[in-house]
């Protein structure tokens, strides 16, 4: 199965009810303006989607609530972050079972693989998929580089198809297609990121704002793919601060945040993770409101 | 439940067969002579005892079977190294079940928890068990530091009994100790720094080369503890190139290669670990040899 | 006395005969192709003009000649790398004296001063001389990072005009502008993060590889200027492979070899560095005739 | 020339007046309580002396003022961080004149060398004198690490014969001892680790704290080296909060605060450094207070 590894991927939050039980109306009100606003995929079980937290049951009912919602119109994709070989392959037959379309794979958790080990781990999974799969390359939060030299050896794996480039070196955009011209698709991982990669080649990006603001992230995606570099310019720097929000730790209690602040979503977190309070809280509420209260009008970027 | 929180405590490693199955033989071999050396715990489901790809039966059959060897002579310990605090309290009452004695319990996995959450994990855990608990705190490999502030809130919980302390300063030994007195056993968890932190007041010491070399680990031990530092040092300046081995990515590789050549393990590892080849193996193998050559006459420790 | 802060601002390299003397002619040549390829200012004395191994002597020469020859159609600005406050408002009295129209000041070196000690520095020295002056702000190799908090204490003096931004956070340009507007004009200090940067709205670029690709380098800003962005990605991604050589703590030497290849310097540098040798001189000579092999054919971006 | 590198060396403050000026009857105090200490040599013109900031006259008169003052009870040694192998040179010769018995060389300034050019600058500088060298290993402040390789090659210099060890990595007293015996006498270069090297081997101390806590100092090191580690263990536990006053970027700022307070010394330092205010100063102000309150009463360590 193929994936078109274009255009915006949320990576959205899982919402959960003040009992900690999955909140599945509040999920597919946010689904859906998601799909109103253009986003071109949808990315379940991400760190955003607290999945080191979700039992295989939740991710069950999560992952077919979703593909059954959306319907065919885009792909449903789902993370695995995984210790054990054995382990990620399950997970891929399961995810395969439950309707998904991709995985985004992570390199090991837990263990710094070297490349040898890094290149065995992708091949071994894909080799037991026929879905389509995206690498999650991001050697600061994981630990283990991707590296050139590792997916010089993917590209025997028909069904690795793409990669979330969170580097936060943007050079390796280009390192990337000098090599590889556009045998892997890369979609941009880091909001703060994600103009620059796209007018460097990038073909599409993994959003994490997105959750909260999908019209905008759509419409910076289409204006610089369209050319019109000036008007993504300016609703890129309007949208920083917001962006900012995605580098944090926090990321999810920030983003949710966000999305409780614009009708979108709740606050409510799972343990390991609280909810924001004090200082904290207001501070990025107020980077929250200030952003929505200067919020630009878009174009009719849906045409473009 | 309480434990000695004192003296020498191995993280053993997980033996696998050539077909990637538990070999509990060549376990049980090591494990006597764990015990014969003088241990005073043994650590199951550490990073060495790649805790990440045991499944929850294997883990069950491991505390169980060493439990039942073990027989009371010393206390046995489970790692928890989990990303839900509700799946850390599941694997605290498991552990329980098993006869295991404490817990080595870790901070979130893939998150990284600031000092209220935590504080909020370590309390939520151990209020959920009588088993005694020693915290790990290792910033460097995952990123979350225990902090003396956090340590100041869990005091109150009684069976937090210990740290493994793998911060890399060896001065949050004295930070420690001025702080908290003796309220917290310190036990230094990691290798090279053994030696130091023990002369700086620590009361144990989680090893790693021990799976391959007890005795010599049990020997600066106790001749430390017994003031006799200069014998202590002259076999510590021999172990120093063995003990580096633990600072590996690989120390798990490395260590089992060790156990290997000293008739007490084997090679295997499980995916997505891979067996060492080529000049790293021999690179490792030239330490562990030359070491091996020069092995030191141990003093009669035992009777320290 | 003000400089317009924009376009390509050579930070050249300073020549040096086999018998470890400044080299004129030599110096004379590449300048000239510097100002026929368009560059828009040239700066001396900075780590690439080995500054820290010039007496004060040959940098009265090489300004002075510099000066001279480049006749009033361009501004020379002069490095200031001093570790006393002292000391740097004698050598900008001395740059002003040389004839020199700017400053590019350096926080203190050997010493990682705070906020307030940044501030006071720039402002002290700033106050002392009316030459206008770039700040450099390079916390990576510097460990001082000039904070947008100092940058806002400096507005005050009128003759801080420019940031010779070298974060490698790309969004410190639009950090920079959305607080500052075009107070402060944002040269690009990093090689390979030029394009991006100036498609973010950085005024100009502080080169390296300018000194061997001068027509490339400022064909990249200008076209990327025009919004011919496709064009000027043509170049850039045959260009990165070069650029990336600015990045490297031997990039005197690996540039000097570059002007070497093509012509316009030698391989020849001071002590403490010496001239590259083996294996590493061998790779960095092929990257440079492989990219000379393959070089673009440029548009006539001198008329745009 | 040779010295006994061993035993406590104190890099003393350079005391300026509230003029700016040197402060020579303040320094003579100081100076004659260190060596009423016991203190086995001084280092001048270190970090904690503000070199970057002096003047080569300043110096002169430093060097000499101490060098008389010390008439020969104890080694009188300059230090040396300059940025030009040539320079290097000029200040060794004049350290000569001016009646200095070592230099503590620091590596290149403002240029990170690789091994082969650290190796050819501390070699050339080595050879172009007679006075005895330490080298100053500081990887993290200065980047370049002098690595047993390079000192491999220095071994063949009779004149280096010491170093500051500041890799902040205590193994690395131990793999210097086993590389090279006592070829390199090993002076820790950091307040904080000084117990735990004496332990294993070191022969001496660079200190800073011992600007303004001399006694403690000294006894901490004889006790140690006395074998009594428990009583020098008991002063070290004490002294901490103080010692890591030293690991700040502020260490001068601090160590001179010290000095005020215990009256051996004052406040006033050379831009860009300026005097602590306001919460900072309170915050180090309080640790000095409350360890001068609790000082330990020393054993009689002098004639150990």
């Amino acid at each position: 199965m193929s994936i078109e590894w274009k255009g915006i991927f949320p990576a959205i939050t899982t919402k959960f009810t003040a009992a900690d039980e999955l909140d599945l109306p509040l999920f597919e009100k946010n689904l859906e303006v998601q799909l109103s606003a253009g986003v071109d995929g949808i990315i379940l079980g991400g760190s955003l989607g607290e999945a080191s937290t979700l039992t295989t049951a939740e991710k069950e009912v999560l992952t077919k609530f979703t593909v059954e919602k959306v319907a065919g119109r885009i792909p449903v994709v789902l993370g695995i972050a995984e210790g054990a070989t054995r382990e990620a392959i399950n997970q891929a037959a399961l995810a395969k079972k439950w309707g998904a379309a991709g995985l985004m794979l992570l390199p090991p958790m837990r263990y710094r693989s070297d490349d040898r080990e890094t290149a065995a781990w992708y091949k071994t999974v894909a080799a037991s998929t026929d879905l389509s799969i995206i690498v999650y390359n991001n050697p600061v939060d994981y630990k283990i580089e991707v590296t050139l030299d590792v997916f010089e050896q993917l590209q025997e794996l028909p069904n690795i198809q793409a990669v979330k480039e969170s580097t936060r070196d943007v050079s390796n955009v280009t390192r990337m297609i000098s090599r590889f011209g556009d045998r892997f698709k890369i979609l941009c991982g880091l909001d703060t990121l994600a103009l620059e990669e796209i007018v460097l080649g990038a073909h599409g990006w993994v959003g994490g704002l997105v959750a909260a603001f999908p019209a905008e992230t759509v419409a910076v995606y289409r204006l610089a793919k369209a050319g019109r570099i000036k008007e993504a310019l300016d609703i890129y720097r309007w949208f920083l601060p917001l962006l900012e929000l995605d580098l944090s730790a926090k990321l999810v209690q920030y983003i949710k945040l966000a999305e409780a602040e614009v009708g979108l979503g709740s606050e409510h977190v799972r343990a390991p993770r609280l909810t924001l309070t004090g200082a904290e809280r207001e501070k990025v509420l107020q980077v929250i409101r200030t952003s929505v209260a200067n919020r630009p009008t878009l174009p009719d970027y849906l045409s473009l």
